[in-house]
């Protein structure tokens, strides 16, 4: 696909369509709060349920209804999707899929076994993970760790189709959630620590034919943006905008991988994605031609891009020039704020470098960008006055640049760590508070890069990373309430170890979301209190879900500890030093969790 | 060790010594309720608890208190311990411990993780079971797969001393849990599938020295019999009792393996325990020189020893020449029972080949012998006239002798299976009304013998079997109560599949039992009928157990599918028909559950 042979299709590019926008059936399905017909609740990712069986009054007379055993040890993220009286449960590599009959016993209708070669395992940098599957039009898509897009019937499990998106022997690999918009189904790649050139791919639902694919990094034409009218902080990015940031060929494996949750504005007929980070994880090995810091754009950016053809509308780039690994690929959840006096329609975007954004997701325009964690210390903020050439740009503290410290030299006390203050684990926003519930990684880290040589399929990494909590304290968690109009932290409260559990907020006036040590929570929406309480098989790092059966609510949760915050225990590695894992207190989690893959699901007695 | 060396010793047998029998820490921590101290929960094996928190009236109310993943995935049978405020949990290969606190969080004291070569995985016949540790003295006794007895310190999870038992080069391997008794930690020897020489061993607790090994074929100063003193059916065995029954040497790798239940009786200072199956499964190949069926004693046999020299007080074959895997390990419960106007110190034995056996445990009487399963059909009864010659033996059917069929000819429909109407998964009894309740396999087989080498290390099997429900039945299994005085089933209620996992008793007047698709029942003692059924993240082939702390009581079992009935699933077996697990609608079970290891704990609300 070349942009010149596009110019009719370029042409439409911010034009309301008149057709029906979205996939009609993912409209209808995600309508029904019986159902949780999609990973994240709806297109808009608020991951907010309208049922109000459960609610604060009764939360905490929930008890364990019945549960699913995965057959699985690893760490298990996303969460199921419920289909009329169907549930449909997926499972870490090897990325088995179960249908389970609500209606008979919870009875297993089919389970689908992918064959895959185990070497992919190899090149998975933060655990064997795979976030869930997509429903539409009476299919299950499931993106496997080995990159193949697989089409199955919901009600037999059958193939339809295989579509292969990447090549695991470059360190590509998928463990992301594909998101089914219109007639296509979406999914990112994985490997931004083994320099992959980062993209993300439409295939025809029907089909699996290729639709588009646009990547991250690279000239106009791979990436798909249009230097006129793709925007970037309200400006055409013009020519080049990605190749002109990066030294020579570097952005060929240059990262800007795609693995985190998609957002979609059926009205914009655009969707919304973050970029990871630009490999290698030493920033001297990319400077810029003149030795000093380059953007390496697309790389750390929010994107938004046409459906049909994949063409950028806008992109805004949270962290030029990283040199903390401050990968940009968490969600973006889509509300609607009044800013300044303005009402926006908004994007809402919880970043790895500890900065909460709030942006118009019509044009990109920057409306919000303050932390969302006070121990935020590599930067002095934003710049949000448009009018200095800086403008949209953190303003980083010099002490905390692993860039201006120098290759094999330990930058200290780096807050947030690579982690992020949050990673993937998705936040929530509820409308009865119009406030965002957000897990957070309470940590900090010392970052001491090294040269590293590229080698296809071998981490091309080159950091050294010893993380722990802030000074003074124990905990590396909290769970926050956010106000994204004005930026702030409504409330806190502290948990032991870093949620790395994906949020739910239903009409109930509560939220929940589990902990690394195995307890699911639920809160009041208001102030945070603790509501209901309990222990799970295995630590937590799934999503919280709901739905309702024959009348009655039910509200569940993997649990199987595991993921980058739980690869310690998941890949047996015997040192809390070891690995990308290491986290200070992170050691202690052994202390309380061990391995093994269950759903559980809890309702009223 | 030689008998001739033993006089001295021998000379005491059957005299009751007048110091303390039994080890005085397991009858202490036994006899307090509120402790799950012994796997059996008693030396009885009753599985009675006096704890009576949890009634007739509540249990239907219990919810789950919190659970724990092993981290293993392949059948869990057994049950933790509970010893003060330390619960012992114990997984398949590769045998971890965990001592969990129950009064932080049960957070993991410590975890013991034995390495062992996983080869030992290919000579274990029913799937990598182990049926829990031992608590004494301030010790958890663990018994290995690779058959290692290892004595950790119970606060530590340090070794203490570690002992090797068998070879699994030879297929020796063990899966029991360990008994202590006085000073003596004893253990048998899985492997009658691989033509071991079955045996029963005790070590020094204190130290790991072996003080004695008593097998189960072989010379007389091999099994320990004293050929005058030693009784069978109220007579002395006399010299050579189990290699005049062999043909040449065919007893050194006749198996007579041991793998259940030991139970003890402090004042008699005898431990109980069965034998397995002689080795092959192909009758033919084990005829006696004329070619006639030969008892190949002492398989099949309840056996009780004297703990302090291991010799032998009495031995009672059930099932002489087997030819259909009547292996008889299964427990022995003991009790007292008025039979025929006289009181007996009874022990209650349930045998794989269908019959539900009273003894008088002091000298080995036989009492009753009745069918716990009304569809046997390979025997018309077990002779109770003393004065015929085939007293204490079963009348066979001629149509149902695989012998006489011959090998290579496919007997039909015999009831019960080699899996018998029950396996190791223990009854329980209970004071209250004086009922034994019995998990059920009601399965029936077509088996067809064939010639088999031996080859050691190899399987030494010899039969092709293909198992399933009664004529006229879908169901495998139910759960009965049993009047063993009369020899009568008292009630019996229908399961879908086998009953796989141990019931409990207690003062509260239910009783409970997990199922192979994953509910944990607990039904009323007095009737059978169900009063709680909740579902569980995998099947349970563990055994119910309770505890109190803090004032209140728990109920708990291990879930995770596997065992002999679940080696399907658990190994991966694609067809139903493949291996020793195929059984009839056990193939069914894959639409219920998949793998996986957790501990469930339940409580009132």
């Amino acid at each position: 696909m070349r942009l010149r042979t596009q110019g009719a299709v370029l042409a439409v590019l911010g034009v309301l369509s008149t057709q029906a926008h979205a996939n009609d059936d993912v409209l209808k399905q995600t309508a029904d709060p019986k159902q949780w017909a999609k990973q994240e609740g709806d297109y808009a990712n608020t991951r907010y349920s309208k049922l109000d069986q459960i609610n604060t009054t009764n939360v905490g007379d929930l008890k364990v209804a019945w549960q699913f055993s995965t057959g699985v040890l690893r760490g298990h993220e996303g969460s199921p999707l419920v289909i009329g009286s169907t549930m449909y449960i997926h499972t870490p590599f090897p990325n088995n899929v179960f249908a389970l009959n609500l209606d008979d016993e919870n009875k297993i209708i089919w389970k689908y076994s992918p064959k895959q070669d185990p070497s992919v395992i190899a090149v998975m940098c933060c655990d064997t993970v795979n976030r869930g599957v997509a429903y539409a039009d009476g299919r299950i898509f499931l993106y496997q760790s080995d990159t193949t897009v697989v089409a199955l019937d919901a009600k037999t499990g059958k193939e339809v189709w295989k579509a292969k998106n990447g090549d695991p022997k470059i360190g590509e690999t998928g463990t992301m959630a594909p998101i089914v918009v219109k007639d296509k189904v979406i999914v990112g790649i994985s490997g931004a620590e083994f320099g992959i050139q980062g993209h993300v791919t439409a295939y025809d639902a029907a089909t699996g034919k290729r639709a588009w694919r646009g990547y991250n990094v690279g000239p106009d034409d791979q990436i798909l943006f249009d230097p006129e009218k793709t925007l970037s902080l309200g400006k055409p990015v013009g020519k080049n905008s990605s190749i002109k940031t990066w030294t020579g060929d570097q952005w060929k494996i240059g990262g800007g991988s795609v693995w985190g949750w998609f957002s979609y504005d059926p009205d914009l007929n655009l969707v919304y994605y973050g970029t990871a980070n630009p490999s290698t994880w030493n920033p001297a090995q990319r400077a810029g031609p003149d030795g000093k810091q380059i953007d390496q754009k697309w790389t750390m950016s929010l994107v938004a891009r046409n459906v049909d053809n994949g063409v950028a509308a806008w992109a805004y780039q949270m962290t030029p020039f990283d040199e903390w690994d401050y990968d940009g690929v968490n969600e973006n959840i889509l509300a609607e704020h009044e800013i300044n006096g303005k009402k926006h329609k908004t994007l809402v975007h919880f970043d790895r470098n500890g900065f909460g954004y709030t942006l118009d997701r019509t044009n990109g325009e920057l409306l919000v960008a303050k932390p969302y964690d006070p121990d935020l210390n590599w930067s002095t903020g934003v710049e949000m006055d448009k009018s200095k050439p800086n403008y949209g740009r953190p303003t980083v503290v010099a002490s905390k640049s692993t860039f201006l410290n120098g290759p094999d030299v330990n930058s200290k006390n780096i807050c947030p760590a690579a982690l992020g203050f949050k990673d993937q684990q998705p936040a929530a926003y509820s409308p009865l508070t119009d406030l965002y519930y957000v897990p957070i990684n309470n940590v900090c880290m010392d970052y001491e890069p090294f040269k590293v040589s590229y080698t296809p399929g071998q981490p091309y990494v080159g950091a050294t990373l010893s993380m722990f909590p802030p000074e003074g304290k124990s905990n590396t968690g909290h769970v926050i309430a956010w106000d994204a109009a004005k930026g702030e932290i409504v409330f806190s409260h502290d948990e032991l170890f870093s949620v790395w559990s994906g949020v739910l907020t239903t009409a109930g006036g509560f939220f929940c979301h589990g902990t690394l040590e195995g307890y699911l929570k639920c809160r009041d929406q208001k102030d945070g209190k603790e509501l209901f309480k309990h222990r799970l098989p295995s630590g937590i790092i799934g999503n919280v879900f709901t739905y309702e059966h024959k009348g009655k609510q039910f509200l569940g949760v993997y649990s199987g500890v595991g993921g980058w915050a739980g690869i310690g225990l998941a890949a047996g590695l015997d040192k809390p030093t070891d690995g990308l894992g290491a986290v200070g207190n992170y050691a202690g989690l052994k202390q309380y969790t061990d391995l093994g893959g269950s759903l559980t699901v809890y309702s009223l007695p």
